[in-house]
């Protein structure tokens, strides 16, 4: 599995984003895939790093539909070939001991 | 209050942080601040921006002194002067209709 | 235009990352796309959102290949809507006045 | 040396950063501190972490006094206890064959 953190800033449209974070939600649950919500960005998990793209992508479209005229991505991949991960093993990972 | 997004990434240190992501931990509660775990990074929330970064140095002294030779820090930084916000208020943005 | 910042860090592969480092810049050669090597990170130009996950998803295959276990990248996405830009422009905002 | 890359998003100001960016070179200039100019960020090399966030924090209250209401800061950190780097030696290394 890649674990991925996204956040999407939009710019020249004020100061509050949660309207447009509550959009990216959406794109993620239409989407299928598992995620966590944080104060600072969300997280992903998905099957293929191809699938993960297509929702960064899809959620651009999606805040560009509402009229966002620029949008700054930041997204982070964990991609791991010597165990298999997820959100949830990472997590506990972190706590273990 | 200052919301910040902290990533610590051990390098020369073999493929699993969980060790060195539970220090860090350690150093933010010895420090007394609201921190929140993810599974790609950990949310934290401080009065000032000072204290955030006396905590991202003794949190890069730590994994030093425990003998990573390389460290990449990543800290996202949401300083917002048009209301108070916190890790709450911004996680609860996000899930309001 | 999009314009993306590109870091790739392996993890469990010794302190140097100059090697990967390169092998990523051959990666961006074959795909013929315009790229400016910073002393953090990597600027890339592509025609598309897609074009430019096509290269992230090679360089994580590439460095796999060379046998990086884990491996951590970062992108970071200017999607502007309101003018067309570049890497030239918007260096050239930097400077201007 | 510590080598990091900054980059700084102005939110509710427009979709335009440049007149910002160039006011963030101007607090770099001022406190005499080596910086090379991305197209998606401005990495600079400091002595000590501390003169490094002292700079960023500058850096957001010179935003500020602009009337920028709020700012989402980036900073990645290449903290190296193994050899001294700087700017110019880790460009050298990622062009070396």
């Amino acid at each position: 599995m890649i674990v991925a953190d996204l956040s999407m800033i939009p710019m020249g449209s004020g100061t509050s984003a949660s309207e447009y974070v509550r959009a990216v939600h959406e794109v993620l649950r239409d989407s299928g895939v598992n995620f966590v919500t944080g104060p600072m960005s969300t997280s992903i998990e998905t099957e293929t790093m191809e699938k993960l793209f297509q929702i960064v992508e899809k959620a651009n479209n999606r805040l560009a539909a509402m009229g966002v005229q620029r949008i700054v991505t930041m997204v982070r991949i964990d991609f791991r070939l010597d165990k298999d991960i997820s959100m949830n093993t990472k997590l506990k990972a972190c706590k273990a001991d």
